[in-house]
């Protein structure tokens, strides 16, 4: 607690400066933009058994999605369900049906309501449902069926408990769980499913070195199309072009029209966080090139950013805005992408995607790291969004040298 | 310590209520019952250097054995020793041997006496002399001498020293290590001896393939007889069989009689420990036919069951009896059984058996959410036995509604 | 904090016993034994932007590299930089770039200025440069090029950041992170150069079982002239000789004259960690015999021993002396040559060397046992060397006595 600042809104503003003008206008911003507090403050005065349930649950679900980027927005979270279901139907339904799920359970194991209505509870839930419906049909090969909707639901209930036991262990160190439960009550079931027969079992090495290229590497694999232009020679236009998939492989969903909406829903929360998550994921996808090799199908379909779009997020919704944090966040970032080199071979020999595992370890490590006494203890208390982060933190040295 | 309940034994009862009477009762039977204070205070008024010593060993030695499932009672010890000798005479004797040294190990390192007269220090050791004793045949190909006792002393050396230094870094999330020590120090030195050369290594990718139906899927494997029944259709008697071999299997010992002479144990220490353990063995094992394919014949044998069974007693000992924490313990028992079926692969790809990992990683996890703030941190923090804790809860608050 | 010894130096010494005169006397050995408390105190009054720069920079450096082995000594450092030159000039040469590259980040990361000082931000980097220098051409098979020292930096930058994020976590609970930070970032970085291709891809298990005698049980290899002296038969005279180049091995040089070089550094800075060393890494060697087998080429080597010899190390330094300390030192040198035999498999798997994984992970155990109620509590709070320690403990319980 005292690597924080205390972050007090104050009511008094005796001269008018420049840095209480931003502070105010952040302020204003937050209503809408932001961390959406408009909608969050008018929900919270209606108890959930009420003809306000549906939109109170509706609230949390959008919010729970947008969470997923550290963007605590009811309109971000929109724009970004909107995009999962223009990029893939089934991620879309499957994040919203595990998003309800969630809510449930926590209700059942009396969460703090304030994390329910803030989509905190289930942020991982929505990646188990877009993952999980995303990824079956590349892991898997019987049919998309009932019983995958189940399997859905139990991991649902299952990263809920995860995330609340790890939240316990994880406070003592001041540090949050991300999206570790997520990965792994996912990537337990998907080697249940495996073991339950709903894939072929793994077979010799001869054959799994083959199966390696298309499938195991990463997340997700491209279209075949894609294929016909592997090469030894990086098709610079194509990375690029992966730099813009990243963002909708976050939630595993390989689509432009997908990144762009979550880019928007982003830039409409917090620009920040917006600019910092792009140039982690391409900072992250550059690196990529250094520690993997041709062919790069999977660097061309943002499979090699997605983490480091998440880490460089992390580390600017956590700490207040300053240089060296953006180094930080910038390292992190690189980081996350050769550790991803690293796990891949041990999950590809169960024939498991990495998930999120690379952006949640780095990112503890490194979350660490950026409270250490050292690093000027710039945390944040109660994280809203970063303009508003810096702007409280502009206000208050300016305060000290009055 | 904020999230527990102190229990104190009230000596003033004004008036007779059903409440009291239930507590007195509780009191009553704790002397041979319950956690066997009777035996307990007698002996711990000796030092242990005196005549009463071979008593004191045999005290702690019994009580460890018991511990394993959480019963502090000399009386199921001897019931459970006398089930692990009939089971498997070899198991019993390494119970009893490791139970020995790790007494020893316990007093040269300075341990709580109290712990030590408990079986604390030596539920763990009991765990490496029964489980190395019962699955070395299945594991290795030369035959089990002298070396072998050697190394099992060597073992219960290291997972008591484990179970100190686990000791001191759990205590700071207020969790136990459970048998963590067991499977730590057991899983190296199974390694150890295959690296030795008491078993054939481990071959190409192919002839592993076809182990894994014998023996690398789970901790123990049934005899030929039983694979010839093998078919992909669930033989429901077969697997009602299973629920209660998985008692035994607790110990790595797949015998009824054993089975019900443990369960006897624990009914006269604690009914409810033993209806939890029983049932959390069987909706385990149940679950383990979503998560595995046919041939279940280590479903039948019990081993999928024995992890679910202590994940369901451990949530009923640690915490208040309570609806929701009857829940947590079933959900705690299906996750159990999912994680089994998610570290088999990696487990038997070192032909390894899973030990009671998914158990200990599992329940840590559920333990630490269970004293979460949300869930009325009915914590027990001097843990006697369930109807104990329950008649001191229900106690205390008729107390606050006076 | 409660469980260290609070050691200050008494100024007032009203009647000079035996103990107050051995106090004396490592007092006075600390100048330029011990930790060298002259060239630090001297170098310590200058700022780093100044003329003193290389100084302090040299003096960092040197104590770093003898910090591998818990010792803080300038002196120290630089007879053990002349062994690794003499024994692999690239080791040697990466140790020195690894170190000033460390020092750039733990600055900019605004570490503890005492803490650079004395090195013990740059001891992980100098084993990334020495490792990776020394182990590369065993582990791979394009020439060793300008890449390989951009790598080498990109670690570095790496360690410091584990390092420091890692400190966090482990402050909680008293615990040093060892070489941890070299480990992770050096494992990941290995697995990144043959992911892009600086080596053969791993192929099927048939090939990769002819490989494992070759390169894959430890970190590095014999000539091929040793391969012939191959037998089931223990060449005694090998196995001491094996001990010997254990200490070289610390830094992955092979090479009696750097262990020889090494071995006069240490007695230099304290003879009991010397000794303490040598006979930890004899244990560990003797242990590997017993869980491991025949060709015991490795063994001859020196790769078996030298986590034990850490590991002994780390306990002697940690610690204040005392016999029950010593027998915690043997048992923790043992178990890490067993937990040593079993990360073998895993990590041959993926064709990584285990580092100093073992040393690290068992001695994370041990010194939380050793710091346990029960053993007495004799953790040193402010460590120099091992014979300071004794002597300020002597001195304490003798002024307890009067």
């Amino acid at each position: 607690m005292a690597n924080e600042i205390k972050i007090q809104v104050k009511t008094t503003d005796t001269k008018p400066t420049e840095t209480s003008y931003f502070l105010d206008l952040a302020e204003r911003m937050r209503s809408v933009c932001g961390d959406c507090t408009k909608i969050y403050d008018a929900l919270g005065e209606h108890p959930w058994l009420s003809v306000w349930l549906p939109l109170k649950v509706t609230d949390s679900v959008l919010r729970g999605i947008a969470q997923v980027c550290f963007a605590n927005n009811t309109i971000s979270g929109l724009l970004i369900l909107i995009g999962l279901f223009v990029g893939d139907v089934r991620a879309g339904g499957g994040a919203v049906l595990c998003s309800i799920i969630a809510i449930a359970t926590a209700k059942f194991t009396h969460q703090d309501d304030g994390a329910i209505r803030a989509g905190l509870t289930n942020f991982s839930p929505v990646l188990v449902g877009t993952v999980t419906a995303s990824l079956y049909p590349l892991f898997f090969t019987k049919p998309f069926n009932g019983d995958i909707w189940f399997y859905m639901m139990m991991t649902t209930v299952f990263s809920v408990c995860v995330s609340i036991g790890l939240g316990v262990l994880l406070s003592k160190h001041n540090l949050p769980g991300y999206t570790l439960p997520f990965n792994i009550s996912t990537s337990i079931i998907f080697i249940c499913l495996r073991a339950k027969g709903y894939a072929e079992p793994l077979q010799g090495a001869d054959t799994a070195a083959n199966d390696e290229i298309n499938v195991t590497q990463g997340v997700n694999v491209t279209s075949l199309d894609d294929l016909h232009v592997e090469s030894s020679n990086i098709q610079w236009d194509q990375v690029w072009l992966g730099t813009l998939l990243t963002v909708g492989q976050v939630y595993a969903v390989e689509s432009i029209a997908c990144s762009i909406l979550i880019l928007i829903g982003l830039v409409l929360c917090s620009p920040m966080i917006a600019a910092a998550s792009y140039l982690g994921g391409l900072l992250a996808t550059f690196t990529a090139l250094a520690v993997s090799s041709a062919p790069y199908t999977l660097v061309y379909a943002g499979v090699w950013g997605y983490n480091g779009f998440l880490s460089a997020a992390c580390i600017t919704f956590f700490m207040v805005p300053h240089p060296k944090m953006i180094a930080m966040a910038a390292i992190n970032a690189i980081f996350t992408s050769c550790l991803q080199a690293a796990i891949v071979p041990v999950f590809s020999a169960n024939n498991l995607p990495v998930f999120t595992y690379p952006f949640c370890l780095s990112s503890l490590l490194f979350l660490a790291l950026t409270t250490s006494a050292g690093m000027g203890s710039q945390r944040v208390a109660n994280p809203t969004y970063p303009e508003h982060h810096l702007a409280l933190s502009l206000e208050k040295s300016e305060e000290v040298n009055d």
